[in-house]
This record gives structure tokens, C-alpha cells and sequence, in this order.
């Protein structure tokens, strides 16, 4: 059964650099099954890509191979990196794309698959003339020790604002991503951080003035306007409102950091 | 043969929902071949999205599962029903999404296949959680009795907007869509309204202020900036100018409501 | 086994135009499968489009059925023609859009395979009605000749933009594309102009003030700002800046026409 290939990019759909990918596939890998993720990731944001990989790699099918370029680094040094976790394959670069993936569950086994013969192939277009030979191979059940040796996994560049900070009653969390709706998704993942906050009565968002946030479970408990914090379905808790634009009441984007104050009482 | 199962969503191509859900079909249904009609619904756009879904079907293979989800009430009380229609399949929420598909033609069978364990299922994306799922059983060709009982189609929510209204020489038309090229696709059907507006000699259009709408068969046929109402390729009338956007000419947008004007000497 | 057809078309992906062509190319070739190349052409931009098309096709396998519908003309008298080259298909309305096809490499055949049924189809909307029926026969692998006669391929449209003028030392160089991170894709191509521009130490952009150029092989190599001329991945030379936008920093669109001033001392 030919594998799937997953895509992650940040080419938009506005050139036609997601179809010459797309191409390049399927002459390396004619029986292979593409499939977008996203290619809408904003252009060098590491953060959101690596994200939108953590959350969404577990709703495709086994030995899936996962293709991410948001790579600004293209061109220089950075190695190209293959990752085997949860029975599923994830090539990137080495830029803390896979920074999510590696966060939970399960042994995983990483490789430097850098190709000698990078130097050979276009400058600047790596996802089409690095990428997609590489993704081919294992599409076609090349072993993975052909395509590099192994390394430690430590070694892997690491991502700042994947993690909260706490500082005693402040939490300062991270906005990975803003979604169509207007929905801010925080770096609170929900098994860790649904019993501090929802525990605490009125906790509050600090940007930069005071707002009261309402732990709630569904979009439509909250009055129209009304702030909410809910237990996201990416598995995050989310800044969101009824109908609206959390992000339009907040200001807030992709990256920002936001503090969260618990409720001293508790 | 497997079956196509078609896409229409308001979900954007920005964020990983759409990924996701392709990924959750495609765990249940190996073998599916998906398509996409359409993720760029407007926000919770129903009449928008019940527009495409019921001009669209038709142009895709017999047995295609639709699944269509523009859902604002997300998590409250609204039903999913499966219809049953010209050999195709169509899921969505309970609320308007499959008005047009209702509209003509054919016997058709409306089920609730609002699955009983609904609640486990994330809070806020059905589409993944429970669409999904439902869907590939269509896909991998459970008995539809299987998913649910049947219920009166009279039960099926309405939806406003979904036919104009005519009060003596005046007709006020709802804008259902506005395309790329700036078309404003009325919901005044071709078959019956043609005869209407083309045997008038000069229909006008009232936004707000009057203005000739010449009724003319191609784009080319139209001056620059000249406003003329085209049988559209949707089957239904639109607004058009030859290569300017009628609608940025006549400030509207999906929903607006127009009134046209017959000429009381036809 | 079946063939691939490669849509580009300038239909956006906010209406159900993309997803009804889709359709009606499986409802005649349920076997096919179907990529895109691109459908964010801009609006009637056919230069873009052509060049797209010139750049992509070498990527996608061989036997690949190309449907590229950019088609300001449509309902009027051009022709609809099909390509065979390079072991691939064009299908396209006779309006240039195989420009950067046809201008290298190996025999080509022209036909014309405008359909006599053309008039009863849909006036509007040819890529649904003319071009997936006949795209449909291709990959169900019709005779080419029994699409339609033989034309001479100097008959084909011609399309002003798709090679740059030079008069002395002065280059007059067209913008065919501005891509997703600003990078700005003249019509230069990186075979015949490497030697001309990188040659000269210090060429020069004037649009309209004079700023130096400096060649460069990747982005990583110019400084913050600094505006550098690159052999880009489509093989042609493109205006960039180091992770900024190119465009931005000069107001530069597809289809501009820009003077490039060679250094008269070399």
C-alpha cells in the first residue's frame, strides 16, 4: 500500500511553488497519496508550523510521511532532519519544526539525512529539489538508515514560546496561532493547565488592561462579546469569543505573549 | 469502488482544521478519494454555502457523500441529518445548509444521524470528530438505516434569503455570492425568471439609486462599466460588468438584498 | 495506467468554480487524478499565468493532461487549442498562455480543438463545460487527433511581456510574477542573462531612482534591506531581499516593466 505524504508550508497557494512540490512527488513516488496540511503557515513563522505539525500529525493514518518547509535558514547551514515517532515520519529542517512532535509520548529515533549532494541543487528552492526526493524515497519504503545516520536527539534546535512560563500567580503564555474564527490559541495545553486555571474562579488576561476570562466548555455559553477561555479542540486552551473575533478584541497575533493572572483566593 | 466524499467548509485554508479533517476521513476510510468543493465559505455563511452545495452537486460523480459544515450553533442542540438525493449523499448540520439540494427534483430520504455519543466528542469541531467519522461510514457503505431514522423532510430547517420575493413590478432579490471577477449571483433562477427579466426591456436595479441593467447573454457583450444582468453559469442571474467587478460598481455583498424593477409598459 | 490533469486557472478558491471543474473531470474520467498546479492566477493576468504554466510542467510527470484557464476572451471567437510537447498535454484558450511552452526545446503539435458543440455550452463558464470534457477524453487517452485538426504553431497568439528587450546598455525587463515573500521573478532567464548581468560588477535598477543591484546565489547573502539579484529556483532572475519583501521595497507588481542599466565599464 503506497504511503501518504503529508505537506507543510508556508509557499501559500498564490504561486506555484506548493504544485511544482506536489510534481516533483509523484515523478519520485508515482503511487503516493498528497495531502495538504496547510500551506498558509505565515511565511517564516517556525512557531505556528511547528504547532499546526504537534496537533495534527495523530489524525493521519500510519507510516505517514510528513513533508514541513517553513525554513528560513534555506540556503545556509541548518541541517535537514528525519524524525520517526508514533509510526509516522516527519521531514524538516532543523529549525525546531518538529519541536511539538518530539514534546510527547513515545520513543523516536532522529536522523541527519542532509544530503551530500545539497550543494548540487537549487539555491533556494529546498522543499521541491531536496525535500521531495527525500519524501520520495520513503514513500517508496527506502530504508531509513539509507537516507542518513542517527543523532542524538537532543541535538535538535530547540523553539522558544513552545512551553509557558510561570512565575507564582503570573503565567506568561504564547500565541501559537490565530484562527480563522479569530480564536488566540495559547501554549496551555489542556491535560496540564485545564485544573490550574479552571480551577481558579476568575482568573484574568493582562493586555495590556485587566479582562475577567470565563472558563467555559462551548462557544455558546459565552454572551456575544463576552471573553472566554476554553478547552480548545487542538488539545489548547484558547482565548475565544461568541460569534466574534477574540483576536479582533484583543489585538492580539500570532507570537504574542499574553499574562494570565490566577485568582489569589484559590 | 470506493466512494468521493466532496468538502465545503468555512474553514479557510489558513489554519490545520481542513488537514485534519481529511486526515480523520481518510483514518476511517483508506480507500476515499476526497475532493473540495469549498473552504472559503464566509464565516458561518449558510445561505453562501447552501448556494454552492446545491449548484455544485450535480457536476460530481452519483454516490458522492457531501459533507458540508457551516455550523454557528457548534456544540448546542441542532440535529445532523443525511439526505438522501440523486444518488448522492449529503450530511450537514440542521440548519438551512441543505435548502437548495431540497429545492427540485426527485424523492429524496432526510435521517437524524445525530450519533448518540455526540457528546464525548470535542466540544468544538464536529467536523473532525463527528462528521468524520460519519462520513467514511457512508464511504465504506454501511446501510444508511444504520445512522439513523428517517424523519419528516418538512422538519428541515429554512432558510431565508433562498428565494426572492415579487410584489407586483418589483422583486427583491437576495445576493446569494459574490465571485472573484466581482459577479453578484442573485438567487433569481434562470428557468423562471428569465422569462420575467428578459421580456422587460429595461429591468432596473434600485441600490439605491436606479440604474439599467441591460440583460445580455456574454460579458463581451457589454461596454466597459455597463451593468447587465447574464444568465449565469450557476443557473441563476447575476450582476455583472465585462471585466469590472459589478459589485465593488454596486457596493454589495453576499446577503444584500436588491430590488429590480420591471418595466410597466411590457 | 491513468493519467494526471494539472489545473491552472485564475478562479480563486473562494467560489465553487475550482470544485465543480473537479467534478465534471471525474464524472468523464473517473480514473484521472487531479492536481493543481495554481488558482490564484490574478484575474485575467495571462503573462502570470503563462509563465506559471512554462516553469511548472517540467516538474509534473510525463503523460500529465495541463488545463490552464485564463480566459479574459471567454464566449468569444478565439480558439481553444491543445499542445503536445515534451510528452505532455496543453489544453488553453488560444490567447498566449503557452507562450513559455512553446519558446524552448524539442517539436511541438498544435491542434485546434475548439468543439463544434461549443455554442450550446454554457457562455460562461468554459473550464466546467468546454475544457473538462475535452481535458476528460486526453486522459482517457482519445486520439489527439480526433480532438481536432492540425494548426501551425506560428498561428498560435502571441503574448507581449514574455522576453525582455535590451538596447545597448539598457535592459527593459518585465515582472512576471511577485511571489508570496515579495521576491520579484523578471523574464530574464538565468541561462541567457547570468553571463550579461553577473559580469557586470555593479548593473543597476532604475525604478525610478537608481539603487545598485548586487548578484548574489542565496538570500542569506545580502544584508537586511539590501536589495540583491538572484538565480531564483524558476530559472529566472529574480529581485530579492533578505526576508523582506523585494516588491514592498520597490513597488513593484506582476506585469511591471523595470530598466536594468549594465556597468559600462565591463
Amino acid at each position: 500500500m503506497p504511503r501518504d505524504i503529508v505537506l507543510l508550508t508556508d509557499f501559500g497557494l498564490a504561486d506555484p511553488y506548493v504544485g511544482q512540490l506536489k510534481g516533483a512527488l509523484l515523478r519520485h513516488a508515482p503511487q503516493a497519496r498528497i495531502l495538504d496540511l496547510c500551506h498558509q503557515v505565515e511565511p517564516f513563522n517556525i512557531l505556528q508550523a511547528a504547532f499546526f505539525l504537534g496537533v495534527s500529525r495523530q489524525w493521519f493514518p500510519e507510516g505517514s510521511v510528513f513533508v514541513s518547509v517553513v525554513d528560513p535558514g534555506v540556503g545556509g547551514d541548518r541541517r535537514i532532519i528525519l524524525v520517526e515517532k508514533h509510526q509516522q515520519y516527519f521531514l524538516a529542517p532543523d529549525n525546531g519544526l518538529v519541536s511539538f512532535v518530539m514534546q510527547r509520548g513515545g520513543a523516536s529515533r532522529v536522523r541527519d539525512v542532509t544530503p551530500a549532494w545539497r550543494r548540487d541543487a537549487s539555491a533556494t528552492f529546498h522543499g521541491r529539489d531536496v525535500f521531495a526526493p527525500l519524501a520520495a524515497r520513503l514513500a517508496n519504503d527506502a530504508p531509513t538508515a539509507d537516507l542518513g545516520d542517527e543523532v542524538n536527539p537532543h541535538s535538535l534546535a530547540r523553539l522558544p514560546g513552545a512551553e509557558p512560563v510561570r512565575n507564582g500567580e503570573v503565567i506568561e503564555a504564547t500565541i501559537l496561532h490565530v484562527d480563522r474564527f479569530g480564536n488566540c490559541i495559547t501554549n496551555l495545553d489542556v491535560a496540564s493547565w485545564t485544573p490550574v486555571l479552571f480551577k481558579s474562579k476568575t482568573p484574568s488576561l493582562v493586555v495590556p488592561s485587566v479582562r475577567e476570562l470565563f472558563p467555559v466548555v462551548t462557544y455558546e455559553k459565552l454572551a456575544p462579546g463576552e471573553l472566554g477561555l476554553i478547552r480548545g479542540s487542538q488539545g489548547y486552551l484558547e482565548l475565544a469569543a461568541n460569534q466574534q473575533s477574540a483576536a479582533a478584541i484583543l489585538g492580539l497575533s500570532s507570537g504574542a505573549v499574553v499574562a494570565i493572572s490566577l485568582d489569589k483566593r484559590d
